[in-house]
């Protein structure tokens, strides 16, 4: 007998928690790095993980706002590097505005093609996922850096 | 007036075409690679990213398969180096064998708390989360890799 399939696999609580656990992660990672290093520290030409985390910022609360309102508002930030405690601080407000905004998000604009910043065609739940592997990808450069210089990642399964 | 808010919010298609677009960059990644540096090229110590492809080998078709039988197989491959040609056949083997499962995951499945391989307490969906998360930290370790070794990694966001 073919088995009962699943028409829908994911709840929008359910990947904000995955969202979540993930930057809890990226948060450690920032938080291990040394001050001097977060704007220096590069390998083969890349930019240094400080300027990783300063996309993240970019992308995360604005995608999400795009998602829920199609309002695609882009972020301002210091264009210079910023103290560790600064980024963490933007790390913590984007952590609650994340959580605020999430359950406003209306059914029609998980499916629904959007230009995401009047440039980029996605679905609201592709341009997500795609927020959270940019995040995920970036983050496991921050670990050859760690890595590099010495310093023991957090354990990539911890994610509370 | 507050709006409809959606249940669900990724069908397991869309969740398999995000996975295939991930391990189809992750192919080009792997391609690129320089054979002689494949099992041998590491920065702070760190694997070679041929162990690390092995691992994706070594997660994606046992979860998978876990996932819609709920029988926890490893997957058996040679304990040592892989010609990068084997690694790419292994690979496109397991793109087809992951089309063929996913659409006999049962509905069940998904949300279902189950340890996997015996050991990892996971709903379905969380470890099938969990394996592309892994994928596109240890891919984006291999992107520094090759900026390291003086090769342009491919574009992160091509997907097809």
């Amino acid at each position: 007998m073919a088995p009962t399939l699943a028409s829908n696999v994911l709840t929008p609580e359910a990947l904000l928690a995955h969202y979540q656990g993930n930057r809890r992660l990226t948060r450690r990672v920032i938080d291990l790095f040394p001050e001097d290093k977060l704007f220096t520290f590069s390998i083969g030409g890349m930019r240094p993980f400080g300027e990783m985390v300063k996309e993240f910022l970019f992308m995360t609360m604005p995608i999400a706002r795009g998602v829920a309102t199609g309002e695609w508002v882009e972020k301002k930030l210091s264009q210079t590097a910023a103290p560790k405690a600064e980024l963490l601080a933007l790390w913590d407000e984007d952590t609650a505005a994340l959580d605020a905004i999430w359950p406003t998000i209306p059914a029609h604009r998980w499916e629904e093609m959007d230009k995401a910043f009047g440039k980029w065609p996605s679905r609201g739940i592709d341009i997500l996922l795609y927020a959270i592997d940019n995040e995920v990808h970036h983050r496991g450069q921050g670990y050859v850096y760690l890595r590099a210089l010495g310093i023991e990642p957090p354990p990539f399964w911890v994610r509370d």
